[in-house]
């Protein structure tokens, strides 16, 4: 059986389970917000810790907290981000706004277990209470904006080191299939020779652009609005804390944060988050483009394009014998359109913030945080499960380029556009290759044609057979 | 050189054309709001002007404007909905909010020809004044909506007949192909044997869905609020007036209205738009699903699907000669595309409405009317330009699905999955058919398989051969 | 320590622990998509348990599966649907397409269990084999999106109830606060006076119509394509089990299903799914301009409107002493904005299918299911927490309209446009009363005022002192 | 009566106007897509023939176009720079794929003015063809692209210039506010007193961000894929040409200029089209809430917030005399809105593209521009026509900041939170003043809080009273 406690607060008392290191203001936001039934992630709950760490530390400082308090304080801090207590935080993701509810529960089990640490009992803050003490010179309004930002900045190092990964693994391909001639089309229509080297470089770059893209969005977030309290005005935070804050947070996660210069745009605004949300979207954008080439390209066997082949991760169908599907770009693709989901309402509650607060972050947060998780994951099960496993139909492609119209392109310049398109029209219509129709037409030898009709050369700058040209 | 006559209203004077019909709240309105550079669509206007004409016969009915005054508003509004004046409607689709200044355009334009009719001078107002008489017992918050729901109405009649139209071509293409015999294909791999047919009846579907959808959200745009003036309270309209003028409104147009249940409900809320909007949205998600499927069975000629043949619209390179593209489904896809945007930008507004009015009708009609119309006028090119001169490929879809593999499936029930999925995998390996193998490993005789492979039976529900393996 | 067991399939063998009922195919995904770290819902594993439940039982009456073997799949489906072996489903909601994966996590341990009750050993399928017995004459593609239509349902219907519940309240507000008069506003300007019910009952008939609508777009999901299997043309089922599936499928549900008419289109198109997405995506629209408004006719005490209290249902700053902040209409914003997102990703994964089917089910489902779940809860909290226990600030609205300019409106009639615009001008800037003034310039008596001015009047329709007008 | 022509392409044969300059192509287009009914924009019609003029002088460079041709050409190129024969623009945009057609418009164009200035007939194409000469070296797939990045870097000049105007006005007011002391609101409840000068450099802020984040995202713009003719591989294009057409186009346009590293990448990916219009849309997040907030903190006169006024622009309401609507902000707020939209069209849009080419630049094209453009109008109107004009009411906002409750906030490190919550609760009840109360319970004495309760020390960082508070 289950004992409780009784806490108060300025609202009346409830009975809080006895052994709880959380208090009645969790509670309370527990029973208001039962939504998603998803709770603050780990590394959400370590952010806050490190936050109220290095609180404590420049209260200490200060000279506004007691010596024991505060090293108390530290210790339960400590005990947080070395991953104790977490089953704690009870509030759901989605909750009453700004997240002073999260907030809350930080400073409620902090409190708790450094009053514990001090000999005291649970639920009784003899020593330490949870906003005099733990939120000393704070308010929810700059402590969950500042914790997430570092959870964001810790959540895109894995990220963008996957995307790096996976840049390498296409150059790679890139340079892997250079010499695989294939038909480039443009509208779904064959169109003319490329190389399918050039085609996975393509899908690189724009990979190189996302990392950089995500790179530059995330200089904001070492900018923490810490010393703002409530509207950034900093009421009530002792001006030493004030001025060393942003360095002492620096100190405790060892990442280089800095105040903003204006505090009260700081405290309001949430314009960044959306950049990085955009930034993600775009490389959602990439990722699902790609995706759907490579199914395109891997359709078949018979009845599709059959120009490569990706790994077979599972039998495809459960009724359908053999059939494997291009299961991993699938994946990636719906990846790709959550975060376009996700984006549209990081957009919406950024653009939702009134006057000194924007208290629509706990939404945000969970859209964010979870958008940067999941373009992790799909990213390395594209990257591992696909990408580099990818092989060519090396004899196919090149049978579809020399039965190819497409071709015709480059003899345009040679016998000019209209002869170029009766030869194109006659070739869909008999048959019969373009190579034959020139020459049956007269329109070039078999010598010429050997020189423009080289594929390869095709696919790079310069008119084929220029210097024939010329020549004549 | 142009000539100025001095108007003034309540924040002071202002000169403005002297043969202008408009008057200083317009003009305010012009220099206020260059947004987009559109004006106000004729449809729209003419849905002002019969508001207005159903308003002034009111009015008079209830005697709360005299009968020379009620006659020569009704008889400028009838130029106006006769197509006249419309020149004079000089504010931009984006305006101030609520378009007050859409109705005050119309407002000061029938005052001055109603003023002139009766002898009076453009700019006086010496017998009707626009806010007065034009305006009596009326507010922009009831014209404006009220408008904007009878522009609706009319605009979507001819997006259900163009509806209609593409739904009757899709079955009859579904009837004209129904003995086409193709792969079908799942995750974009060969899957097993489907008839073309079935696929055009399969995308008619969706389309009378559609339809029955728009239809169902229509009925909302029949009830409308005139009466409610500001809030939906009635203020400083004749009790007469509010009980008949949806009724007169009905007599006006030919059209079926009713006054909305609950004036403040009708006055504030915009969810009615959004419905149509998402039913929009919805049919242009259907929409954009076939036109990439026309694009990918068209994909070709020699490295493509290649299944059926669009009708050739226009050269479709400027560099590469003979290759023609998929215009019409490509403008398919895009005006979908532009309805999704609009579609966010509706709900975004509707959304934004506070307290007793939702001002944001100018941007979502904007982006609802041409949401309507772009859509009647892409489905009027698929129809037309695409879908009733498709022709299909049959020589290469059959012999695709006889050398495909998919057509293992339906062996699958007579030997097992394992068996069958042996077979499936050394068929791709080897490039031996299906037939081929399953005899060779003694699995079946040829005589089964002729029962069992025949791809026209795969095509309708039952097992392939079931008589047979019964039998045995 | 695990044991484990080794399992094969036509891609290899992999070691399955020892103790799963899951199989290969399931642990293969497990690996694939490691996406999210959501696991699929226990509402829709039990609609797939119901789903193979009934195609047990009509393969037997068909008799295409022995007794013995349907009786022990029919026997492990019922303990499935009784709440068991639920951590055996241990695929990602988001993952490859189609949802495969999910199929196959049922058909495997669907298989091991009526294996082990038929004295079989689990991994073994001595009797029952995954794809030749559970899964006999079906596919993932009429599986998967008929369990989405069974969860939708069931979910909806908690939804509706929470909605009926909440339009009640509004009602009863709108009653319990018929005579409270307030200033209504329209551009957040002072407008005329309305009654604080008349606005709830505003708020209450949009969400009449949301649960019409959503009940509406729900009849489309009584329609399923089971016997459809792979595209829609029911191969490998059998005849008598195409004809009856989807009255059996009513018979375990005690739902009232039916075949789709056309298979084909049931297996291809997700359009459905969007129209109940947009259904609650209008319904959020709703819920959100309410909760904006809640919180602002709250907002102050003392800089603010102060119309109404919400209930405090927890303190509302760490820092500030005494703040109570509108936290349950905050959160309902919040489960709007990731309606939106989730609509947005909806209808992009609808548009995203290809050919014969739509494979981006699984982020469809997820999202949808989501939407209706935060809905419920969304609704649920707003209506207990908020609606029922708001109390009005009668004095401070009544003393607001009676200094209130607005008021002017009523006066309007009587005395031109002109005239009332500069009495207001005139009351704004010397702070005078309107009653004042249009005494003073003569324009009313004391006595017509008192007619004119009856605030309750003025919020019914019919010009505030007409009779009097007339008389005059 | 309009006489015609008759020409001819490997379609057919069309009857064009005799007189036009346009030829067959730009017909076939305008008669297939009539979607929206909006034309060209002049900037982009200039922007092609730009890229046009380039390509001629280089490809005479060359030695593979002869001089009288390539002077031809040029000249016709610069009378459309110089704003000629815009009214031959006759396709849609939103057409078919690609830009095909604005591509053919163009060279038609040039082709007949060219033909003509050297002596042939419009629709002979004597001396000058539009493939063979005005578009060799081309393709529609580097020149459209081309022509989009040119009109988008002249567009946002405008943009940026208005931009940097609104933050300048933003800061003016910040300083000139700078005394202007009012309550700082969060949650929409009353919190601590914060400096109307404060706000407004908090609006300028974002907007300084915004415009870097513009001025990043055009830096891809000045890549360009000239050269790449249909797919990347510069087939057709000559050698020379190639290696200088971007230096080229630097020249004509005086704009830096330079190649796309990889032209594969550059002609199929428009990741940097999206990362723009993300940056427009953040910008629009930004103005969207500063919009709210005015309109939040003029609200009133009477029955609102009234901290400030805004210019009038117009008469607010056709039947509430002496009402002003804020229309500037609501107009900012609809641009933002449409902003979002054209945000989903133009992400929707790219991801859409496939292999080689991504066809839908049409749309895309249209909605960037159009949401430059609006963008630019829009903060041109609010800035000019509001922002400068914005008066504060201090009278107003000083009294409010005396009875509030929230300078509590200040007295709470000095009595402890539970006491501040006390006398908050106790002051909203009694309608007594914070101060009147903490005297009457002894907490402080009435010297202390005239320290204490400093308000405009209140909004500048630090304990309030804190030497006080350490004397004690």
């Amino acid at each position: 059986m289950i004992k409780f406690r009784t806490e108060g607060d300025s609202l009346g008392t409830m009975e809080v389970p006895a052994n709880a290191y959380y208090g009645i203001q969790s509670l309370r936001a527990r029973n208001n917000f039962g939504i998603t039934g998803y709770k603050l992630s780990s590394t959400f709950i370590k952010s806050m810790a490190m936050v109220k760490k290095a609180t404590s530390l420049m209260n200490l400082e200060a000279g506004v907290i007691e010596k024991d308090v505060a090293e108390a304080m530290i210790c339960a801090s400590e005990e947080i981000i070395d991953g104790k207590f977490h089953d704690q935080f009870i509030t759901d993701v989605i909750q009453g706004g700004a997240g002073t509810s999260m907030n809350m529960n930080i400073n409620e089990v902090i409190a708790n277990r450094a009053n514990e640490l001090m000999g005291g009992k649970l639920g009784k803050y003899e020593f330490v209470t949870p906003n005099d003490h733990v939120n000393y010179g704070q308010s929810t309004n700059d402590v969950i904006p500042t914790s997430g930002k570092l959870t964001v900045i810790q959540l895109c190092e894995s990220l963008l080191s996957e995307l790096e990964d996976l840049k390498e693994s296409l150059y790679e391909k890139g340079a892997e299939f250079d010499h695989v001639i294939k038909m480039g089309r443009t509208h779904l229509q064959d169109a003319i020779p490329i190389r399918l080297g050039q085609e996975f470089k393509a899908y690189a770059r724009p990979i190189r652009r996302d990392i950089k893209r995500i790179k530059e969005t995330l200089e904001d977030f070492y900018f923490v609005n810490m010393g703002a309290t409530a509207v950034g005005t900093g009421l009530n935070a002792d001006t030493t804390y004030v001025k060393d804050i942003a360095a002492k947070l620096g100190e405790v996660t060892g990442m280089d944060f800095k105040q903003s210069t204006d505090l009260v745009d700081g405290t309001r605004n949430l314009d960044g988050f959306v950049w990085l949300s955009s930034a993600l979207k775009v490389c959602a954008v990439n990722l699902s483009k790609m995706s759907n080439d490579l199914r395109l390209m891997a359709s078949g066997p018979r009845a599709g394009f059959f120009e490569i082949n990706l790994p077979q991760k599972q039998p495809g169908s459960s009724i359908m014998p053999g059939k494997v599907n291009p299961v991993i770009p699938e994946v990636m693709n719906q990846v790709s359109f959550q975060i376009f989901g996700n984006d549209l309402t990081i957009t919406k509650a950024a653009e939702a913030g009134q006057l000194e607060l924007n208290v629509f972050e706990p939404v945000l947060f969970f859209n964010l945080f979870q958008s940067i998780q999941i373009l992790k994951n799909g990213v390395q099960t594209l990257n591992h499960n696909c990408i580099k496993g990818i092989t060519p139909n090396v004899a196919r492609t090149e049978e579809v380029v020399k039965n190819s119209i497409g071709i015709i392109t480059a003899i345009n310049p040679h016998v000019g556009y209209k002869n170029a398109a009766e030869v194109a029209k006659e070739s869909l219509k008999t048959g019969k290759t373009v190579r034959e129709l020139t020459i049956e037409k007269g329109l070039l030898t078999n010598e010429e044609l050997d020189v423009i009709l080289d594929v390869y050369n095709m696919t790079n700058p310069g008119i084929s057979g220029k210097e024939l040209m010329k020549k004549n």
